[in-house]
């Protein structure tokens, strides 16, 4: 590659807010394309894509997401209180029912780490979200188990995350990266950085 | 991007056999760097990175690993044992002695999907190595909770993989994928395939 890695991936931010720009079906799919070189474990490639465009299957979804999410905002730690207040963050999902493309992701669990690398994968999605000018947020449902009935989906598949995919209308900066010094170590841990 | 991410991500294999050429330490430190630019849940950043060249440590690393390894491969069900058994897959680890660098990635389990987000990081490290012309296998020790004692490192760090990483010279392919086909559905489980 002829531009550097490191600038697309610090380019990238967390994206909420999309424009109304419909997203091409064939930049989705050469997504899901990239996503599916990712190695897995034993070759297994546990994961499952799952689009998501009916507008009703999506206002049901966020329903119940928001209703989840209710829940879990009442009785998160104090610390992560904070930081989600801090960032405006709430019960509210509207980038379920807002955003152009809705992508779901499965992991297969009868397969060997499954979970690990299936967001393997999700890491490698998200770069390539980036390298289509495309955004996104990797939204987790507080009960993913909960949703089940509304896809359809079997027992052993365990919903990883839901990706609300874009263009970005949102003004947030990305987040702050700790130094890579404290990240670190060399041999023991902490006892020598690099 | 001018050449696209599929044609990287397509072009990288698992490699378990590595020239002798050093890996330059500034394009280790470059992985990290892309590494850490990966989303994590709550800005959480999980991760942390230890990298292994103490000559001893990697040799009494690679002893427990074989001895977990045994174990495991003794123990592992029918289909599993005979994937292994078709890739030549045993319960020797050279690469963890020979390969010029070992990267072994630790997250936090008391951050919210430290692993999950670790994993995303492993993504993103995976397609940096690549971009580097370098080489590597997610390795995962059978019990990592055993190792802990050789790297002092603590209860909460689970650690996740090690990366042996170098230029490759294994004459293995890449694994073959499954077709997106039979990977993505719309809307319903399997109802409709795009």
């Amino acid at each position: 590659m002829n531009s550097k890695l490191l600038d697309l991936v610090k380019k990238r931010s967390t994206t909420r807010i999309f424009d109304s720009r419909e997203v091409n079906s064939e930049d989705l799919l050469y997504c899901i394309r990239v996503a599916i070189q990712a190695p897995s474990g034993a070759n297994r490639q546990p994961w499952r894509f799952l689009i998501i465009d009916d507008p009703l299957l999506r206002k049901e979804l966020r329903e119940k997401c928001e209703e989840q999410e209710k829940i879990f905002h009442e009785n998160v730690n104090a610390e992560l209180k904070e930081w989600f207040r801090s960032k405006q963050i709430m019960w509210h999902k509207p980038h379920l029912t807002s955003a152009p493309s809705l992508l779901a992701i499965f992991s297969d669990q009868n397969m060997v780490y499954a979970t690990e690398s299936t967001w393997l994968a999700i890491g490698y999605i998200l770069i390539v979200i980036e390298e289509k000018s495309l955004s996104t947020v990797t939204y987790t449902p507080p009960h993913p188990k909960g949703l089940r009935e509304l896809f359809g989906s079997p027992e052993n598949f365990r919903l990883e995350t839901i990706l609300p995919i874009g263009y970005s209308a949102d003004p947030k900066q990305k987040e702050e990266r700790q130094s890579t010094e404290k990240l670190i170590y060399r041999n023991r841990w902490r006892e020598l950085n690099v």
